[in-house]
């Protein structure tokens, strides 16, 4: 009878401890599954501290850039382009908009020209491509692209990736072609509000499929060959088969933390979910005004996380969200 | 009495889950602790296929160096120097041995010259450096050291990089300095064999600090500026609180797979040992003949683990473990 009551006691730990591990694997999953939106996308076009009395017209001309760039990127995943080419598609987009600091309107480096850098990321297969240090390319994520696709590398900087481009016929311009007045007056004022301004976008497409691009002329006045986190892939931009993730701050940080990768390993790992994550890593491992990124679920899961006072941003998805913003306060997305 | 046969089923299941848990975290957790010794170290020289038919000679040669070095750390660690300092101190020597391929020695790209990468990252701070597209630099380990100390960014590359150099006064070499007969005549040979060579350290100091460090000349006759893993920290170079590692091999395939940092978050989030994550990580997520890695844990476990014939090598500890190898079947380290 003791030997019954203490198997019986035993059984009662066992049951209990059975019983704990079900609740806590219950309070960690996410929240009940709500059907999973067959296409989802988000964009940014950099964060940081733009002015609170920018112009009504300007702030105005960067809404509709970023609603231009949001609704062509709806219109590509509802008739089912793939998440790569259309995360392809809008950073090109966005680096011919001399609005931001990547492609056409890239901030000016130390010598007073341009250097700019970019990946690309398909999280369906981890293939992937980055080019850094590019002087003459026109869209740089196209480079990336190529590199990635038609290369055996995944990874080429300055004059080397620019013949590369000659070989694959990728369209070059003249460096004062990514000149704009105001980056220069920018740069005379070495002002540090308005040095971020990177590009990127993450999509999930019908196919369930997931993809990162980013682009960056980097930190105005830079010297030294500096290269920052984009194309670093892990740093400011990974894509796996759980998530994918555009960064967008302080490169040094970025790259230091492993922003992208350490948000897809505490999603693999330490079953966050990508929202848990991205705050784990933008509120506790960043400090305030490092930056903040973009990413997207295998669940249609959309994430806009930053830390500086504003990121120029938007979302969409199936299920009919589309949004823009600039500053925090404005709640959403 | 139906009602206590199911409740009696129900408390079985839940025992049989509770004890499958407890049996599930018994396996994945490491062996009895053995007391952590004060300090660990490991070394490579690149992994690849050495010739089986290697001559006696330079065999010896190559055993040599790696004791050298490895006597060298373990004298530095001994006397408590710091776990950066010594990695730093042994790339920087492997660097002007000639038998690997980072500085002196380092192999010919496709225009019969010298392009060299490194990285170092302080495992107790998170501060790294890294250097790419070095042509003139002798010690590319204490420039990335400088890049991560004096300069307010993580990634130099090419000119600006050796731009930075100059105003540090780290020492410079004509790019024919690096040359040695025996890549020139690999070049030639474009033997797929011995194109690896990459150099790396890892170590966990009396204070507990781990560091990594590794350095590279990259691929034989390579071309458009391409940049391998060495210096994308978190890919062939990754040091934080609870491990350091150092990678070796096709660089492409350890961005791809952000081998360092994956290792580190299966440790961190996986509660995997390191030897576990580097299995994982080498001999399923990476295919046979991609390369290897070398890692040391907080608790001064050392893993060198690769899928290629073989890895020059060396593990030392506090403990008296003091052991060099170069191919797989000698069994250890």
């Amino acid at each position: 009878m003791r030997r019954f009551a203490s198997l019986s006691l035993l059984l009662l730990i066992l049951a209990g401890s059975g019983l704990a591990a079900a609740v806590r694997a219950r309070q960690q999953s996410a929240p009940p599954p709500a059907p999973r939106p067959a296409w989802a996308l988000a964009i940014h076009g950099g964060a940081g501290t733009p002015p609170r009395d920018m112009p009504e017209e300007r702030k105005r001309a960067y809404l509709e850039s970023l609603s231009g760039a949001l609704a062509d990127g709806r219109d590509r995943l509802e008739r089912g382009e793939s998440a790569l080419d259309v995360v392809e598609a809008l950073v090109r987009r966005m680096e011919d908009d001399p609005l931001f600091n990547a492609g056409k309107g890239a901030v000016f480096n130390a010598e007073g020209r341009h250097d700019l850098d970019a990946a690309i990321m398909d999280g369906s297969s981890l293939a992937c491509g980055a080019v850094a240090g590019l002087t003459t390319v026109r869209h740089p994520i196209e480079l990336a692209r190529r590199v990635m696709e038609r290369s055996p590398h995944v990874f080429l900087v300055g004059a080397g990736a620019e013949h590369f481009a000659d070989e694959e016929r990728v369209e070059r311009v003249s460096n004062e072609w990514f000149s704009t007045p105001e980056r220069l007056e920018q740069l005379e004022k070495r002002k540090a509000e308005g040095t971020f301004g990177t590009v990127g976008a993450v999509a999930l497409d019908r196919a369930g499929r997931l993809a990162a691009a980013t682009s960056s002329g980097g930190l105005t006045n830079k010297k030294w060959g500096r290269i920052g986190d984009v194309p670093v892939i892990g740093a400011g931009t990974y894509a796996d088969d759980r998530v994918a993730v555009s960064c967008t701050g302080k490169g040094e940080e970025f790259i230091r933390h492993g922003v992208a990768r350490e948000l897809a390993a505490l999603v693999r790992y330490g079953e966050r979910t990508a929202a848990e994550a991205a705050r784990i890593l933008v509120r506790e491992r960043l400090r305030e005004g490092d930056g903040g990124l973009i990413a997207a679920s295998a669940d249609g899961e959309l994430v806009l996380e930053f830390n500086t006072a504003g990121m120029f941003r938007g979302a969409a998805d199936a299920a009919g969200r589309f949004e823009v913003a600039i500053w925090s306060a404005e709640g959403s997305p």
